[in-house]
């Protein structure tokens, strides 16, 4: 069976799927940071920032696969067919996806292609927007006096498919959750009304985290029986919304942005 | 205000609380091994590695406040105490945790010390135990067609105090979630029950990974219906539940290890 791979494979090159991180390059994995410098081929997404891009090595053919492409699903048999010749020719391929390349990231239909084609690949975590969202407001995700349970989802308004089932909040609506929304979206007036239907408390603290960790960083706080107020965000965007929360409002309401280490203008009240 | 800061902090330094990563010094991001090379002080978890550690600069003060503390809560405010002090010489401190220092690191305690004592801040994300153990996997938490929900929790029975309330899994246990159970520890049999009881399908795909990304990885493959079945493993430990892990369990079946880029001694079978 070596043989095999031998033969048919000379020189195999291999897939890192690789997590881009938030945008800050200084959030990138020293690991993705090594395989960039070192990749002859580097297929990423959009999100993905020039800075991050700027870390690829002289060697290496850079291309971008993002929202021309990936909105349907032709073209994500071309991000494929990509990977796998280039593998075949013996190339270090990087396919770089923003954020964790297993959360929201499409992950699963690119490794079925790696598989059904035999091609070996390796997944290389990063960080995902919704935690960098939480260190940049200065918050724990979990709290155990308070928050014991992390829901990672994506708000199905936002999505493209209308008609879409909605999103089933039940078991999920606790004084002792944070939720993690990606894809918020804009229609927070529906959101609203479907987190007060499956029992959130009104007052039940809420952020907006838009462009974590990269310049253009915005942060929003509300509640959510007030989340209809919240202005448009730049995307990529997370809602964030638990007590854990509580500690971001309070010093937003005091004004105090020297503990965070925030610039003082991204602190916008919407209703506190 | 200013100076009043002035001559109460002369040349204040700040606290910098980092997520170390799940142990592979590759998984740092690039910022944390830049605060770990100019620190002056570093205050760390048991869990992060001796090849971590050893990215300090030679003027760093590297201290253990690990497992002997933090039992019990007077030694969380030694903790808490000496990041203060630290910082009030006017040193740069950073707090070095296992994963991502805002997912069951007691994040929350340490932010309410430091913003007590008006000592500045800054949290770094880390790649969190559950996302790392998916990764090594080669699978993705979510995936469009069948896994669109995370949660991350931790199994109540692992945890110190006795008589604390069961964990409610109602609204949790779906075919398309993914749950990511921290601190599983090692009464798998009375979990099975729990999710069984909460609709859990028999046969839903659980996979258990100790020690994510470091010598000594583990991963072993089960169905939740014989959960109790999984042999002791090492801390730490994540167990992943859901429809996405299937494809590590064909994987494991198939003994194709080539693909995973595992180790194949370490694909152990429990009964599948």
């Amino acid at each position: 069976m070596d043989n095999d791979l031998v033969t048919t494979r000379s020189a195999p090159g291999r897939v890192y799927l690789v997590g881009a991180g938030p945008g800050d390059p200084e959030l990138l994995t020293v690991k993705a940071q090594r395989l960039l410098a070192h990749a002859d081929v580097i297929l990423h997404d959009d999100l993905v920032p020039a800075e991050i891009l700027a870390l690829a090595g002289p060697q290496a053919n850079i291309v971008s696969v993002g929202k021309r492409y990936g909105a349907h699903g032709a073209t994500q048999s071309e991000i494929n067919a990509r990977m796998i010749e280039s593998v075949r020719l013996g190339l270090e391929v990087v396919r770089l996806k923003g954020g964790d390349p297993g959360i929201f990231g499409r992950l699963a239909e690119e490794i079925d292609a790696l598989e059904a084609a035999g091609v070996p690949f390796e997944v290389v975590p990063g960080i995902t927007a919704g935690i960098a969202a939480a260190a940049s407001l200065g918050v724990s995700l979990t709290d155990r006096r308070k928050a014991t349970r992390i829901v990672v989802i994506t708000n199905h308004q936002a999505r493209a498919k209308p008609g879409a089932a909605s999103t089933d909040w039940r078991g999920l609506i606790r004084d002792d959750s944070t939720l993690l929304i990606y894809m918020p979206g804009r229609d927070f007036s529906s959101l609203r009304d479907e987190l007060l239907a499956a029992g959130c408390a009104t007052d039940m603290p809420a952020a907006i985290v838009s462009r974590a960790s990269v310049p253009g960083q915005r942060h929003r706080f509300t509640i959510v029986g007030e989340l209809d107020k919240l202005p448009r965000m730049d995307s990529p965007a997370v809602l964030l919304i638990g007590a854990s929360l509580g500690r971001a409002h309070r010093r937003a309401k005091a004004g105090d942005s020297a503990v965070l280490g925030l610039d003082e203008a991204e602190l916008i009240l919407s209703s506190l």
